[in-house]
């Protein structure tokens, strides 16, 4: 049995088998619905409008005033008829804010990947009769190189075609120097840089030949609807998923490189693009090579491997020129992958004399402490507070998202909501500030509990109390926080904090030793960084050392399309930094319960902070 | 439809579609029918007699008798009912003299393609939780290798399994250093030397980590189908068979692999097979790797490439370890292939001071003039004589075929038949010794043409004369050699002595100057040097300047196999070699013509001959 269902208000529609699930048949119509838990029915994010649906589907967990509005959850529901479901617009990943700016690849020497090379070689003759291929490596002027069987079988064909001229895609050096792949004469020579996040998929097309950036497009990764974070998607796979966990990205990077060459000024095609360098965590990584990704989740987090070899296009199952190299940044560990050794690479850590800190706030914090010494990083698992998991209104940087919010003892709360409509929820930045402004202006105390309930905003509940932002109106519903939603929010921002004082331990170096902050990845370049100091989120040192770098991942990425040299320093970077397995430090419990509190226990260590509460 | 083929005496049978024509219903039930001309109707070899076929199916060109009789070609018979086919000895290919042997393989440093060793690595700990594979490379201590993707999905498994011990089987450093693939621990390490030949398939099994000769098995090409020569097989390819030669080709290596594993005496399985060494010429090579050969036909005969790329065995459709390597030996020209490289690296010419000459009779017959300055060959397309094409009485050195003739002035002729049965043809030493012996007889004069009619052997035809050696008798049929046959034996060794010829002229060198001749494939070691000398195939210089190397192609590959060395050897070869086009040298036609006289018209070029002539 076959039925149809129908989303609105976009109108789209998916004909699916009876027993579908409703989110699996949204992710048909091509409209991913949110979903946090990975289908299990515990977040409640995709929680629609179903018309036709039985009363006793979807129903679970939901109050009494949903049901009776005809809510379900999407992921409990299947589909045994024809259905209309209205999707609002919070359960719908949509128009959003992905971070996809990085900074200009600065790279010395231009050295790509893979050239393309136009060759025409001599006609041959009775006295000259090598072979066809030999003939066209004559001109490059060596002896023997690697090619793909099936690019040779094409080459007699594409020379006598072409008057004996062929155009000849070949990898740097570092990559081989082999023979990539042939094709007619006049064929552009474009590269792919991509960040491959748990939440978002960004992708650079680059113009091999002069270095420049074409465009970039970014998206939401298709696996989140098999969980939010990374522990959820290695559980996907090990219950069977692994090749629609892979399908899913690839399907996801097909849509950018649609997006990424349709929004480019100059004509590309797909078959122009011929080498990738891809930066992601362990897991998204492993996903996207098919790897088994279990070992990650488990003690003692070991990924099938650090160095993924390289690759080519046609094993990953992407489009284009199959014989397209595909160079994966290798990562430190489990939970330090190659996205990190690409902030390194764009940031230029690496290469300081002097003392650095890096952090990379997303789905998950990773940090580094190092110079061209030494490095060491962790992983924090600081949750997804930030992203807005965790959080009742938290959501991501996407339109309807309020993120500033300012408090003023006179005038009350101020926000602005992207894209300026109503606000759905609040995103990151916006909960940094709505935290850091409560907490100066004595809302809630130093443990983040809400406190002052001479504040019209604030409500008891039966789970402690609540402060509202933003009313309920008509036809919008109320925006509020919760003691709950601000211990998820301090357990994230102690995490990251945590992490930079077990790193800057095992050092024996102090914060103020640290000459500079890089800030990169999810929201890095949204926050404000007095309201981030203010609640602890980032140390309180002076804010000329913060450095913003942006998606500094795929900045990274891009280098390493570009440049021998970068590639190089990715791989120096894996070699040299060491990982410090937080579960195994002594420290950081302490560290984390010292930062559970705002700013943090020990008020020395935000002598700013500590300055302007006296006031 | 279908229909029942059955072919006695063997008993075998195939079902077939409506409309295949016996030839191909031969090779699906097994059994490979001669067809020199490829099915054109022309050679008459794969007569057949057919019960049940119709009148005027197949019995074209067949005299008289045969169609009274019930032959049919089987190329122009097609199943249009069940049938019951007889096949005749001469039509089958079937017990034969492979030329397999060749000299031990002297490698002075055993460095094989590939090599498998057991790795332990240390179990993962919190503290060291680098990935598995990495933990891997550890052990080899290198940093990155190339590894194939579907190998890295299955290493996690493998350890965990075994305890964290698993086989790796890596290729040689000159060979890339690479990971070819993972195995349970103690996987023994094969190898595979193989010469292709237009005609015959040799291979031998080797142990890797020994260097020890395990097996080795031969077998007809089951192409033969298509044609005995290289010419046949292109234009075979050219009318849509490509696909089909490569299937054949790839089911004779299948078939010998089977039956080299079943004749060892140690254990092996198929999957033990780490690398392949192959040596072939240039056509073999290309059909083999499915390159389209055409250039090769036409002029100026150039090949898809002389020197085709590492690949692995699944490529080529071959069986066990699909990642194994295949190393293709590189080969010079159209006409002077990987085989010809191959002998020169068995014989050692390459490393004299002094001057030597390589005589390659095959179905073409190859020459090599050089010394280690310089090397210089042709091909002399000398023609398929030797080999039982082009003769209406010959065959090849099989069961049945006269392979020694002997005529005394008093006792007349005697023969030695191979397998000791009633003769069926002469294979090419016997026809080699028959013509030294009817010219030194007399029998035949120096043009080859048959004079002595006092002679009862001698009898008149339409077409001219014809010698019998064997009369008719019951159930045997007459073996017997007309002018026409005289006629092609003196065009191809005419061929292959105008071949050394024109080399010794291009460096202005003479015959005495040689002081080696290497004597290497088809019959190379069944012939008698005398007889070889008194036709003019041989040059007339002291008898222990020749060496007889068998089968130095395959030779040739066991040294590439074995050792990183000869494989660089045969580069340089490769590169060292000159090659000339007979068709653009202005003295070939007049030495052919020179040549094609017995022995010679300049008898001073055999001083030997001459002398005893003389007598």
């Amino acid at each position: 049995m076959k039925f149809k269902i129908r989303f609105l208000p976009m109108g789209v529609e998916a004909t699916v088998d009876e027993g579908t699930n409703l989110l699996d048949a949204a992710s048909e119509a091509g409209m991913d619905l949110n979903s946090a838990c990975g289908g299990k029915g515990t977040c409640h994010k995709c929680k629609v409008l179903v018309e036709g649906a039985s009363k006793t589907q979807g129903a679970e967990g939901l109050d009494a005033r949903s049901l009776q509005e005809g809510y379900r959850l999407a992921c409990q529901t299947w589909a045994l008829g024809d259905l209309s479901v209205f999707v609002p617009e919070e359960a719908r990943v949509g128009a959003h804010k992905i971070l996809d700016h990085h900074r200009a690849a600065a790279v010395k020497r231009l050295s790509p990947m893979t050239r393309v090379r136009q060759v025409t070689v001599e006609e041959p003759t009775l006295t000259d009769s090598v072979g066809d291929f030999e003939r066209v490596l004559r001109v490059l002027n060596i002896d023997e190189a690697s090619v793909p069987l099936s690019e040779l079988k094409r080459l007699s064909g594409l020379l006598r075609k072409n008057k004996w001229k062929v155009d000849l895609v070949t990898s740097a050096e570092d990559l081989g120097n082999s023979v990539v792949s042939f094709s007619d004469p006049g064929t552009r020579n474009v590269g792919v840089a991509m960040d491959i996040g748990t939440t978002t998929v960004v992708l650079s097309l680059v113009d091999l030949a002069s270095g420049k950036l074409l465009s970039t497009a970014s998206e939401y990764n298709r696996q989140m609807k098999a969980g939010d974070d990374v522990i959820s998607r290695i559980s996907y796979a090990e219950e069977g998923g692994l090749a629609e966990l892979r399908d899913l990205v690839v399907s996801t990077i097909d849509l950018l490189l649609k997006e990424a060459i349709a929004s480019s000024e100059e004509s590309i095609d797909k078959h122009d693009i011929t080498s990738y360098a891809i930066a992601g965590n362990t897991t998204m990584i492993h996903m996207l090579l098919g790897l088994d990704p279990k070992g990650i989740r488990y003690e003692p987090y070991v990924p099938v491997t650090n160095v993924p070899p390289l690759l080519h296009a046609r094993q990953l199952g992407l489009d284009g020129n199959e014989h397209a190299l595909v160079h994966c940044i290798p990562g430190r560990a489990g939970f330090v992958g190659g996205d990190i050794t690409a902030d390194i690479v764009a940031s230029g850590l690496h290469k300081h004399d002097s003392l650095s800190l890096l952090i990379d706030v997303g789905t998950n914090g990773e940090v580094v402490l190092g110079n061209k010494e030494f490095m060491v990083a962790c992983s924090t698992s600081a949750g997804p507070a930030f992203e807005g998991g965790e959080v009742a209104c938290g959501m991501r940087a996407m339109d309807g998202a309020i993120e500033r919010v300012a408090i003023h003892p006179e005038t009350g709360a101020s926000y602005e909501v992207i894209g300026g409509s109503r606000p759905l929820g609040i995103c990151g930045s916006g909960l940094i500030d709505i935290v850091a402004q409560l907490f100066k202006a004595g809302t809630i105390d130093k443990k983040g509990r809400i406190q002052d309930f001479g504040d019209e905003r604030v409500r008891r509940t039966d789970q402690g109390a609540e402060y509202v932002l933003v009313p309920a109106s008509a036809g919008a519903k109320e925006i509020k926080l919760s003691d709950d939603d601000l211990a998820n929010i301090l357990r994230t921002k102690a995490a990251v904090f945590a992490g930079c004082r077990v790193l800057l331990r095992s050092l024996e170096r102090r914060m103020e030793d640290v000459e500079r902050v890089y800030v990169a990845g999810g929201f890095g370049n949204y926050i404000d960084i007095e309201n981030a100091v203010t609640i602890g989120l980032l140390p309180d040192i002076p804010r000329k050392r913060f450095k913003f770098i942006g998606n500094a991942a795929l900045g990274g990425a891009v280098q390493c399309l570009l440049s021998a040299e970068k590639r190089k320093e990715a791989m120096e970077v894996y070699e040299a930094l060491t990982y410090l397995e937080l579960s195994t430090s002594s420290s950081f419990f302490d560290e984390f319960s010292s930062a559970s509190f705002l700013p943090h226990t020990d008020l020395e260590l935000f002598p700013s902070v500590a300055k302007s509460l006296e006031k």
